[in-house]
Protein backbone atom coordinates (compact mmCIF):
# COMPACT_ATOMS: atom_id res chain seq x y z
CA UNK A 1 0.00 0.00 0.00
CA UNK A 2 1.18 3.54 -0.81
CA UNK A 3 0.84 4.94 2.13
CA UNK A 4 2.96 2.53 4.12
CA UNK A 5 6.16 3.94 2.78
CA UNK A 6 8.95 3.15 3.92
CA UNK A 7 11.38 6.36 5.17
CA UNK A 8 14.33 3.63 4.55
CA UNK A 9 15.48 0.92 2.67
CA UNK A 10 12.95 -2.50 2.16
CA UNK A 11 14.99 -4.93 4.36
CA UNK A 12 15.13 -2.33 7.16
CA UNK A 13 11.86 -1.14 6.84
CA UNK A 14 10.21 0.83 8.80
CA UNK A 15 9.60 -0.77 12.18
CA UNK A 16 11.33 -0.07 15.29
CA UNK A 17 14.57 -2.03 16.76
CA UNK A 18 13.17 -4.99 18.84
CA UNK A 19 13.65 -3.55 22.17
CA UNK A 20 11.59 -0.85 21.60
CA UNK A 21 8.46 -2.93 20.72
CA UNK A 22 8.61 -4.82 24.25
CA UNK A 23 6.61 -7.46 25.93
CA UNK A 24 5.03 -4.28 28.08
CA UNK A 25 4.36 -3.07 24.98
CA UNK A 26 1.91 -5.79 23.86
CA UNK A 27 -0.09 -6.02 26.93
CA UNK A 28 -0.14 -2.36 27.40
CA UNK A 29 -2.01 -2.44 23.76
CA UNK A 30 -4.31 -4.96 24.97
CA UNK A 31 -3.35 -6.87 22.07
CA UNK A 32 -3.22 -10.44 22.21
CA UNK A 33 -1.87 -10.67 18.82
CA UNK A 34 2.00 -10.66 19.03
CA UNK A 35 2.19 -9.10 15.19
CA UNK A 36 1.10 -5.88 16.72
CA UNK A 37 3.96 -3.66 15.49
CA UNK A 38 4.97 -0.03 15.29
CA UNK A 39 5.67 1.55 12.00
CA UNK A 40 6.32 4.75 10.34
CA UNK A 41 5.43 7.20 7.52
CA UNK A 42 6.43 10.04 5.90
CA UNK A 43 2.27 10.43 3.90
CA UNK A 44 1.06 13.54 4.90
CA UNK A 45 -2.61 12.37 3.92
CA UNK A 46 -3.50 12.32 7.83
CA UNK A 47 -6.87 12.67 8.88
CA UNK A 48 -6.99 16.12 10.81
CA UNK A 49 -9.82 15.01 13.53
CA UNK A 50 -7.05 11.56 14.02
CA UNK A 51 -4.12 14.18 14.49
CA UNK A 52 -6.35 16.52 16.86
CA UNK A 53 -7.12 13.37 19.06
CA UNK A 54 -3.69 12.42 19.29
CA UNK A 55 -2.79 16.39 20.82
CA UNK A 56 -5.84 16.89 22.79
CA UNK A 57 -4.37 12.99 24.84
CA UNK A 58 -1.14 14.97 25.37
CA UNK A 59 -2.83 18.71 26.59
CA UNK A 60 -2.38 20.50 23.86
CA UNK A 61 -3.96 23.92 22.92
CA UNK A 62 -6.57 22.88 19.97
CA UNK A 63 -5.44 24.58 16.72
CA UNK A 64 -7.77 25.35 13.59
CA UNK A 65 -7.81 22.43 11.57
CA UNK A 66 -7.46 24.72 8.52
CA UNK A 67 -4.65 25.69 9.69
CA UNK A 68 -2.98 22.53 11.03
CA UNK A 69 -3.48 21.24 7.42
CA UNK A 70 -1.61 24.35 5.87
CA UNK A 71 0.95 23.98 8.64
CA UNK A 72 1.20 19.85 7.30
CA UNK A 73 1.26 20.89 3.30
CA UNK A 74 4.34 23.87 3.77
CA UNK A 75 6.08 21.84 6.47
CA UNK A 76 9.55 20.19 4.23
CA UNK A 77 8.88 16.83 6.33
CA UNK A 78 6.36 14.79 8.93
CA UNK A 79 6.82 12.12 10.24
CA UNK A 80 3.50 9.92 12.00
CA UNK A 81 3.98 6.57 13.95
CA UNK A 82 1.14 4.01 14.35
CA UNK A 83 0.53 1.30 15.78
CA UNK A 84 -0.41 -1.24 12.97
CA UNK A 85 -2.49 -4.45 14.40
CA UNK A 86 -3.53 -6.39 11.20
CA UNK A 87 -5.69 -4.13 9.08
CA UNK A 88 -6.57 -1.90 12.23
CA UNK A 89 -3.67 1.32 12.34
CA UNK A 90 -3.89 4.05 14.81
CA UNK A 91 -1.82 7.48 14.86
CA UNK A 92 0.51 7.19 18.29
CA UNK A 93 2.96 9.58 17.10
CA UNK A 94 3.54 12.94 15.13
CA UNK A 95 6.75 15.37 14.24
CA UNK A 96 7.31 18.00 11.38
CA UNK A 97 10.04 20.15 10.83
CA UNK A 98 10.41 23.16 8.36
CA UNK A 99 13.15 23.67 6.25
CA UNK A 100 14.51 25.58 3.39
CA UNK A 101 15.77 22.47 1.81
CA UNK A 102 19.55 23.61 1.59
CA UNK A 103 20.87 24.37 5.60
CA UNK A 104 18.35 24.28 8.06
CA UNK A 105 15.45 22.53 9.42
CA UNK A 106 13.45 23.50 12.65
CA UNK A 107 11.27 20.38 14.50
CA UNK A 108 8.30 21.28 15.75
CA UNK A 109 5.06 19.81 17.22
CA UNK A 110 6.59 16.60 18.74
CA UNK A 111 3.76 14.02 20.09
CA UNK A 112 3.62 10.84 21.42
CA UNK A 113 0.58 9.29 22.77
CA UNK A 114 0.69 8.94 26.64
CA UNK A 115 0.04 5.32 26.60
CA UNK A 116 3.00 4.72 24.35
CA UNK A 117 5.55 7.15 26.54
CA UNK A 118 8.19 5.43 28.66
CA UNK A 119 9.35 3.06 25.96
CA UNK A 120 12.09 4.67 23.87
CA UNK A 121 9.13 5.26 20.83
CA UNK A 122 9.71 9.09 20.64
CA UNK A 123 13.15 8.37 20.71
CA UNK A 124 12.37 6.14 17.34
CA UNK A 125 10.08 9.07 15.79
CA UNK A 126 13.11 11.20 16.21
CA UNK A 127 15.70 9.25 15.21
CA UNK A 128 13.67 8.49 11.67
CA UNK A 129 12.87 12.54 11.26
CA UNK A 130 16.76 13.24 11.90
CA UNK A 131 18.06 10.51 9.49
CA UNK A 132 15.34 11.74 6.73
CA UNK A 133 16.86 15.11 7.22
CA UNK A 134 20.45 14.75 7.24
CA UNK A 135 19.63 12.35 4.14
CA UNK A 136 18.51 15.19 2.15
CA UNK A 137 21.39 16.85 3.10
CA UNK A 138 20.39 19.53 5.69
CA UNK A 139 23.33 20.06 8.15
CA UNK A 140 21.67 22.45 10.83
CA UNK A 141 18.62 20.61 12.62
CA UNK A 142 17.48 23.01 15.48
CA UNK A 143 14.32 22.68 17.65
CA UNK A 144 13.01 24.67 20.14
CA UNK A 145 12.48 22.51 23.59
CA UNK A 146 10.51 22.76 26.62
CA UNK A 147 11.78 22.39 30.09
CA UNK A 148 10.83 19.36 30.48
CA UNK A 149 12.19 17.87 27.61
CA UNK A 150 15.59 19.20 27.01
CA UNK A 151 17.07 16.25 28.53
CA UNK A 152 15.15 14.12 26.47
CA UNK A 153 16.82 15.42 23.33
CA UNK A 154 20.09 16.47 25.10
CA UNK A 155 19.88 12.00 24.89
CA UNK A 156 19.60 12.50 20.79
CA UNK A 157 22.50 14.52 20.46
CA UNK A 158 20.87 18.07 20.52
CA UNK A 159 22.78 20.82 22.20
CA UNK A 160 21.28 23.60 24.18
CA UNK A 161 22.70 27.53 23.36
CA UNK A 162 25.83 25.67 21.77
CA UNK A 163 28.47 28.62 21.88
CA UNK A 164 26.00 30.66 23.37
CA UNK A 165 23.26 30.90 20.42
CA UNK A 166 20.00 32.17 21.99
CA UNK A 167 16.53 30.08 20.85
CA UNK A 168 14.55 33.57 20.53
CA UNK A 169 10.93 34.39 20.72
CA UNK A 170 9.00 37.40 19.33
CA UNK A 171 6.16 38.69 21.07
CA UNK A 172 4.51 41.83 19.94
CA UNK A 173 4.41 44.70 22.58
CA UNK B 1 9.47 48.82 -11.98
CA UNK B 2 8.17 45.62 -10.48
CA UNK B 3 11.85 44.62 -8.95
CA UNK B 4 11.03 46.96 -6.02
CA UNK B 5 7.98 46.27 -5.01
CA UNK B 6 7.21 48.02 -1.92
CA UNK B 7 6.35 46.01 1.09
CA UNK B 8 3.48 48.34 1.85
CA UNK B 9 1.24 51.21 0.81
CA UNK B 10 2.68 52.99 -1.86
CA UNK B 11 1.71 56.21 0.71
CA UNK B 12 4.41 54.25 3.16
CA UNK B 13 6.48 53.68 0.12
CA UNK B 14 9.30 51.40 1.13
CA UNK B 15 11.97 53.99 2.67
CA UNK B 16 13.34 53.84 5.96
CA UNK B 17 12.13 56.65 8.67
CA UNK B 18 14.04 59.57 7.99
CA UNK B 19 16.06 59.62 11.24
CA UNK B 20 17.47 56.50 9.80
CA UNK B 21 18.80 58.09 6.73
CA UNK B 22 20.48 60.46 8.53
CA UNK B 23 23.12 63.58 7.54
CA UNK B 24 26.04 60.75 8.67
CA UNK B 25 24.27 58.47 6.23
CA UNK B 26 24.47 60.61 3.31
CA UNK B 27 28.19 61.25 4.10
CA UNK B 28 29.10 57.54 5.25
CA UNK B 29 28.57 57.11 1.28
CA UNK B 30 30.01 59.53 -0.19
CA UNK B 31 26.91 60.73 -1.76
CA UNK B 32 27.39 64.01 -2.83
CA UNK B 33 23.64 63.49 -4.23
CA UNK B 34 21.26 64.18 -1.20
CA UNK B 35 18.65 62.05 -2.95
CA UNK B 36 20.54 58.59 -1.78
CA UNK B 37 17.85 56.10 0.21
CA UNK B 38 17.64 52.52 1.47
CA UNK B 39 14.88 50.47 -0.03
CA UNK B 40 13.50 47.11 0.55
CA UNK B 41 12.72 44.10 -1.77
CA UNK B 42 11.09 41.47 -1.48
CA UNK B 43 11.81 40.45 -4.58
CA UNK B 44 13.79 36.66 -4.50
CA UNK B 45 15.69 37.48 -8.22
CA UNK B 46 18.95 38.29 -6.52
CA UNK B 47 22.61 38.34 -7.82
CA UNK B 48 24.04 35.68 -5.72
CA UNK B 49 27.62 37.13 -6.54
CA UNK B 50 26.43 40.41 -5.24
CA UNK B 51 25.13 38.79 -1.58
CA UNK B 52 27.96 36.38 -1.40
CA UNK B 53 30.52 39.73 -1.33
CA UNK B 54 27.68 41.33 1.23
CA UNK B 55 28.42 37.92 3.50
CA UNK B 56 32.18 38.29 2.74
CA UNK B 57 32.19 41.30 4.34
CA UNK B 58 30.75 40.47 8.00
CA UNK B 59 33.30 37.73 7.83
CA UNK B 60 30.59 34.56 6.65
CA UNK B 61 32.23 31.24 5.64
CA UNK B 62 31.67 31.04 1.71
CA UNK B 63 28.84 28.70 1.06
CA UNK B 64 27.91 26.70 -2.06
CA UNK B 65 25.75 28.71 -4.19
CA UNK B 66 23.96 26.20 -5.84
CA UNK B 67 22.81 26.01 -2.24
CA UNK B 68 22.05 29.56 -1.38
CA UNK B 69 19.93 29.74 -4.39
CA UNK B 70 17.91 26.58 -2.88
CA UNK B 71 17.84 28.00 0.24
CA UNK B 72 16.33 31.83 -1.12
CA UNK B 73 14.08 29.25 -3.51
CA UNK B 74 12.40 27.74 -0.55
CA UNK B 75 12.48 30.23 2.26
CA UNK B 76 8.69 31.39 3.04
CA UNK B 77 10.15 35.45 2.97
CA UNK B 78 12.99 37.09 1.95
CA UNK B 79 13.77 40.67 2.52
CA UNK B 80 16.80 42.80 1.33
CA UNK B 81 17.80 45.85 1.61
CA UNK B 82 19.19 48.59 -1.10
CA UNK B 83 20.94 51.37 -1.19
CA UNK B 84 19.47 53.02 -4.32
CA UNK B 85 20.97 56.70 -5.77
CA UNK B 86 19.28 57.35 -8.94
CA UNK B 87 20.07 54.43 -11.09
CA UNK B 88 22.63 52.28 -9.09
CA UNK B 89 21.33 50.07 -6.31
CA UNK B 90 23.88 48.49 -3.64
CA UNK B 91 22.52 45.36 -1.67
CA UNK B 92 23.41 46.27 1.87
CA UNK B 93 21.19 43.73 4.00
CA UNK B 94 19.65 40.64 3.56
CA UNK B 95 17.05 38.59 5.61
CA UNK B 96 14.92 35.70 5.56
CA UNK B 97 12.81 33.90 7.17
CA UNK B 98 11.62 29.74 6.49
CA UNK B 99 8.01 28.55 7.90
CA UNK B 100 5.14 26.41 7.81
CA UNK B 101 2.76 29.33 6.34
CA UNK B 102 0.47 29.09 9.49
CA UNK B 103 2.00 29.23 12.83
CA UNK B 104 5.34 29.50 12.68
CA UNK B 105 8.79 31.37 11.65
CA UNK B 106 12.07 30.86 11.85
CA UNK B 107 14.66 34.14 10.74
CA UNK B 108 17.99 33.10 9.21
CA UNK B 109 20.63 35.09 7.63
CA UNK B 110 20.78 38.65 8.75
CA UNK B 111 23.02 40.54 7.22
CA UNK B 112 23.68 44.43 7.04
CA UNK B 113 26.75 45.68 5.54
CA UNK B 114 29.40 47.16 8.07
CA UNK B 115 29.53 50.45 6.34
CA UNK B 116 25.82 50.83 6.79
CA UNK B 117 25.83 49.22 10.59
CA UNK B 118 25.17 51.44 13.65
CA UNK B 119 22.28 53.51 12.00
CA UNK B 120 19.43 51.71 12.54
CA UNK B 121 19.08 50.01 9.15
CA UNK B 122 19.24 46.19 10.91
CA UNK B 123 16.26 47.43 13.12
CA UNK B 124 14.33 48.97 9.91
CA UNK B 125 15.38 45.40 7.79
CA UNK B 126 14.01 43.34 10.95
CA UNK B 127 11.06 45.72 10.89
CA UNK B 128 10.10 45.36 7.76
CA UNK B 129 10.54 41.28 8.08
CA UNK B 130 8.05 40.76 11.61
CA UNK B 131 5.92 43.15 9.71
CA UNK B 132 5.39 40.86 6.71
CA UNK B 133 5.30 37.60 8.63
CA UNK B 134 2.59 39.06 10.80
CA UNK B 135 0.60 40.31 8.22
CA UNK B 136 0.31 36.73 6.82
CA UNK B 137 -0.75 35.64 10.13
CA UNK B 138 2.34 33.57 11.51
CA UNK B 139 1.81 34.08 15.47
CA UNK B 140 5.14 32.26 16.27
CA UNK B 141 9.06 34.20 15.06
CA UNK B 142 11.64 33.05 16.33
CA UNK B 143 15.54 33.18 15.50
CA UNK B 144 18.45 31.60 16.57
CA UNK B 145 20.85 34.40 18.09
CA UNK B 146 24.68 34.61 18.09
CA UNK B 147 25.74 36.15 22.22
CA UNK B 148 26.98 39.12 20.54
CA UNK B 149 23.54 40.11 19.20
CA UNK B 150 20.78 38.71 21.40
CA UNK B 151 20.65 42.55 22.91
CA UNK B 152 19.95 43.79 19.23
CA UNK B 153 17.42 41.45 19.29
CA UNK B 154 15.66 41.95 22.62
CA UNK B 155 15.53 45.86 21.63
CA UNK B 156 13.32 44.62 18.53
CA UNK B 157 10.66 42.45 21.05
CA UNK B 158 13.09 39.32 21.17
CA UNK B 159 12.93 37.02 24.00
CA UNK B 160 15.65 34.23 25.20
CA UNK B 161 14.13 31.41 26.60
CA UNK B 162 10.54 32.73 27.19
CA UNK B 163 9.21 30.30 29.80
CA UNK B 164 12.06 28.15 29.92
CA UNK B 165 12.45 26.87 26.13
CA UNK B 166 15.38 26.05 24.58
CA UNK B 167 17.20 26.48 21.58
CA UNK B 168 18.76 23.37 20.50
CA UNK B 169 21.00 22.39 17.48
CA UNK B 170 21.62 18.71 16.51
CA UNK B 171 25.06 17.46 16.34
CA UNK B 172 25.68 13.97 15.18
CA UNK B 173 28.25 11.90 17.26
Amino acid sequence: MGFWKSLFSPTEASSVPTQAVSDDYAINTAAADQSARIVFSTDRNIDLYELEELCDAVGWSRRPLRKVKKAIQHSFLVVTMWEEQGARKRLIGFSRATSDHAFNATIWDVVVHPSFQGRGLGKALMQQLIKKLRSEDISNVTLFADPHVVNFYKNLGFMPDPEGIKGMFWYPD
